[in-house]
């Protein structure tokens, strides 16, 4: 029997918005987006809602990490038919997920809160373990760097992405957005030493696809003495991606935190 | 031909014994000890030890871990001909290893050095994380305790086991050694809270099979209430094995440190 439009409007009526912190190893997936082949975060998510919901669901993320790229604070929101408190929906949905991705926190929101279109800024970070050799137990989540770094060239070279930029150099072949303008609020090295990584944290209202990737791989070429500490200010200004470093790998990338304006 | 005496002394006379510091994830291992079937740590750095003399080397390790168990401090011994010096020694067995397996540090000793005859003591870690959600960049490395535990209970218990004791009851099954008696010089617990894993470690002269598995997996006992926190002295006396808690997963277990009593 077909579902008539009472029926529909009953259920809208009845669907709440939550929030989802999510984190994941991305290690053996695809990336957040659901493909066509392959494990994504995305659609192990949404296939678990599924088992919950008894029908299919979507599922909005606040970015869309590439594969092997990891989230210590992913955010993602679904509406949701569940009469389930925020705890046990949360203790539900991983039941239903790999180990690899858990969901951290589940909160009830607003009807107009959109993972992706609420937020405001975003931080990442991209993670180096530079040393001779990479301890085994850190293996997947840094960029092994064996070689000497000039630490302090790579922060004097930071400083000049942060501001309003046109970040096209830095933006991943085959991309197309509307503008490649974006505000960095804060970019700044940690660590490093031979206890921990070498940790970039750049934060900012928004990132091109392979934009922290290509930041960091720039400026670990400063770092190494390829290039000058002023070499990204004339990326900036000249655009030109063929002059942009080797991206860096996926492995040393964590989406840090979403930013709802809200939260402090 | 056959190798002539005069041959195998002169083999002998350029020997030289060095000593390698390994950390390893256990997770996809049968454990350090070579076996039949399943592929060991021991087994991989004899194989590479193996490329690099052109012959079959045989490696002494301080510890042997089990299936599953890490190392941030495993020591290993072994005479070799290389002329190689220690760092290049030390790369050379790297590129030969997996990344889960790394050669840390490389020394040149004399040769009565044995990385298990040689070795005063040994530390261990055992650990816990204690929350509702394991984060996935753990998973591999702690146990996932959800329930909440009284950690003033498991702290007070873990006291009882510092000193020279008979530890029979905290042997794993099958087991069979000259003597069961072991002096624990160190035993604490420090960490845990919402940020980082409960962390057990354990000093002392050496260790049963299964044994601090098992001291584990009975505090956790005390944590959850199961057990008086003098649960571990009546066990300490009465060595009956069927007594003791569950044997806490290989997962949590790292083998921190080996002592050789000239490294302060």
């Amino acid at each position: 029997m077909r579902e008539g439009s009472s029926c529909r409007q009953a259920r809208e009526s009845c669907l709440r918005t939550f929030k989802l912190l999510v984190q994941y190893d991305g290690t053996d997936y695809v990336g957040w987006q659901r493909q066509a082949a392959g494990a994504s975060i995305q659609g192990l998510i949404e296939e678990a809602l599924a088992l919950i919901e008894g029908r299919a669901v979507t599922v909005q993320g606040a970015g869309r990490t590439d594969a092997g790229v990891h989230a210590a604070g992913q955010v993602a929101s679904v509406r949701l038919e569940t009469a389930l408190d925020e705890a046990t929906l949360g203790r539900a949905i991983n039941a239903n997920l790999p180990l690899a991705i858990r969901v951290m926190h589940v909160a009830v929101m607003g009807d107009d809160f959109h993972a992706r279109f609420s937020a405001n800024a975003k931080r990442y970070e991209y993670r180096i373990w530079n040393g001779p050799v990479c301890p085994p137990f850190v293996r997947l989540y840094v960029w092994h760097v064996p070689q000497a770094l000039d630490v302090e060239a790579m922060r004097r070279a930071t400083t000049s992405i942060v501001g309003r930029h046109d970040f096209a150099a830095f933006q991943g072949a085959g991309s197309s957005t509307h503008s490649t303008i974006r505000t960095i609020t804060t970019a700044e090295w940690r660590g490093g030493g031979s206890t921990g990584p070498l940790v970039l944290s750049i934060s900012g209202d928004g990132f091109l696809r392979h934009m922290v990737r290509g930041i960091a791989g720039t400026l670990v070429e400063v770092g190494r003495g390829w290039r000058a500490p002023d070499a990204l200010t004339a990326l900036l200004s000249t655009g030109q991606r063929q002059q942009v470093g080797r991206t860096a790998p996926a492995c040393g990338l964590f989406l840090m935190e979403v930013d709802y304006g809200d939260e402090r």
